[in-house]
């Protein structure tokens, strides 16, 4: 099998929760990670320099292969020396398989054994994605982490779809695995000559019927993966039904590769997953609520839209040290929105991001000190203390 | 008469060209200066934090009168402490008297001997300027420098309408100097006691009629200001005009204080402008036009969204050190712009305004040193060599 270029270490362990390290070529990450998500090349109202300051200093940010094979396509990114060189950002990039996005797509896509037909949400042309072509786009993407080209099920799924789903997602994560290797082997010709240089993990689905999901994990494992996600879930069903997936799961998954939990979740969702042993984490919340008006507290949401801010003086967290809560009241922030200039939205994403971030930080120390237990148990209470 | 709390010494001169200082109690402001606008208490898509860095290291920025008074409104930023409190912004600021904002209004507005009377354009409420509400809302913002309350009259204005206007502006500026001396001196009651804090500009007027720019510039300074402006250029009239009333007013105006040349202009307009003796500019272009997609540059205009920049692998300037231009190239910046990222906006925000602000750094050293005939001529020789 190929090698990936990627390690994983366990530093520390309390109950489920694991702290380690990702080491890449392109630097080390903590774990367990937050992720950032960066869409189309750029985490939305954020620059770079803000990602890597103390602040912040994501270690690794998201990528989406959908959004970025459509526009500005692959030819231009090839051209242009691949994802990294192309935006500017030195750090590590996790693709994922564009997958979740053409089943978002709803109506707009039809799914075959062969992969998926869906019009762009651009330009409406027709296009088609399989396992075959997401390895492709994602090698020339050339993150340090592809993902499994999947499909998803909704929350609700009975055990047919749910199940017809799953095997569907195996074949395509066998495809998946077949098509990566022979690209980082140069079997395929590269687009740019970089091959050996990925990491590619397979996706566990089966919605939220705990005997699919085992049966999933266990044959994604069998496959081969360099690390392993629980796809599938914060899409419609009740949160006690994702929780209960994860608690199931989690445990289950190899140890010894980094587990990651796609697209979850608020910082309360992160610690339970912690709790139940996952290592990674991507969600759009900090970012897209951010320009929505809404920051993340340590004690809780903050809408800053409301009348009761219009003369706070009060930075958006009292405990936070991010640059914008060292220097921006709630009442500057909420004029800012309400005027409908843009420094609220680069404001709000500083500040969300930085909470999620810091966070993680916080859990792994607390993982590491033998203090995760009271750590969650504090924050928690904190959070729903209600705003200061 | 009120001793203003600024000061302004002159450190060189090439021909009419002048660089000195401006002396503020919130820092020393060297001129020629560039002041980026901050309309409603933000420089729209920029960080403070970037303002202040070595790229930009913007000295002074302006806030309108007009959009803070409509919204968050005066009692809020009075109870905010004012507006560097409010904002966060510890430098220099100038607030404009909102005579010009409401002057755009054109059909919304009817104006009287007392003041102006308007339509918000927020929320369609009727409100009423006049050069003692400015004095107080000027005072309760609490920037260093503050603008007398004037009329502007179009372009094209006949000398009649010209003469009507100027008459006007010219009552208004003794009515705002005696208001503002009154708040001052707590005379009035001073709505944070802070007063003898701010210093007070007077606004030459005329239209295209240099008689009438004479006069008013004559009639002002009996007033007693403590800088003049040139107000009422970049209105419509052509370029040429624009500059033959700068060349014959700016050097007619005090030596010893600040020329102040009022929404004007592009980078070769300013370098024109200085060479005819002005100290201070401020302008929406680097702002405005970056939003839009067009980086001002050594070699001329970029427009970001043209089709040839698509796999462009240069700085937007390949001559700029700003942090946009270390990192990214105009590819990426088109492609986000093209995708209606608001880091686009962000990005050509910043280049553009450290574009500015660099180019009147050099402007300063080129005149300390006598080298401003050649930087001028390099300059402007260099702009229209076309794009890189």
């Amino acid at each position: 099998m190929y090698e990936p270029p990627i390690d994983f270490q366990i530093a520390g362990r309390e109950g489920e929760a694991r702290t380690g390290a990702l080491i890449t070529r392109r630097g080390v990450i903590e774990t367990p990670v937050f992720m950032p998500v960066g869409t189309a090349g750029t985490v939305k109202g954020i620059r770079f320099e803000e990602l890597e300051s103390p602040d912040l200093d994501a270690r690794i940010i998201l990528g989406n292969t959908y959004h970025l094979w459509l526009r500005p396509g692959i030819e231009t990114i090839r051209a242009c020396g691949g994802l990294h060189k192309f935006i500017g950002w030195d750090r590590a990039m996790l693709t994922d398989s564009g997958g979740f996005q053409v089943w978002s797509l709803g109506a707009l896509r039809k799914i075959t054994e062969e992969g998926t037909e869906f019009r762009s949400h651009i330009d409406g042309s027709l296009c088609f994605l399989s396992p075959e072509v997401s390895m492709e786009v994602q090698t020339v993407l050339g993150a340090e982490i592809a993902m499994a080209f999947d499909e998803c099920a909704p929350g609700e799924a009975t055990r047919d779809e749910a199940r017809r789903s799953m095997e569907l997602t195996l074949r395509w994560a066998k495809r998946s695995k077949d098509a990566f290797e022979k690209l980082q082997r140069g079997v395929l010709p590269l687009p740019l000559g970089e091959g050996g240089k990925q990491a590619l993990f397979g996706i566990v689905q089966g919605a939220s019927h705990l005997d699919l999901r085992r049966e999933s994990l266990e044959r994604t494992v069998e496959i081969g993966f360099d690390g392993y996600a629980i796809g599938g879930l914060s899409v419609g069903e009740e949160k006690h039904v994702m929780m209960e997936v994860i608690e199931d799961i989690a445990p289950r998954m190899p140890a010894d590769k980094p587990r990651y939990l796609m697209g979850v979740g608020t910082p309360e969702d992160l610690i339970e997953a912690v709790a139940r042993g996952v290592d990674m984490f991507d969600c759009v919340l900090p970012t897209r609520n951010g320009r929505n008006g809404q920051a993340f507290t340590s004690r809780g949401k903050l809408n800053i839209k409301n009348a009761r801010h219009a003369l706070d003086q009060k930075p958006l967290d009292e405990s936070c040290q991010c640059s914008v809560c060292r220097r921006h009241t709630r009442a500057f922030i909420r004029h800012l929105y309400l005027s409908g200039e843009m420094l609220a939205s680069i404001l709000l994403t500083h500040h969300n991001l930085a909470f999620f971030l810091d966070t993680m930080k916080r859990v792994r120390q607390a993982i590491r000190s033998g203090q995760f237990a009271k750590f969650r148990r504090e924050f928690t209470e904190q959070l729903h203390c209600g705003l200061g």
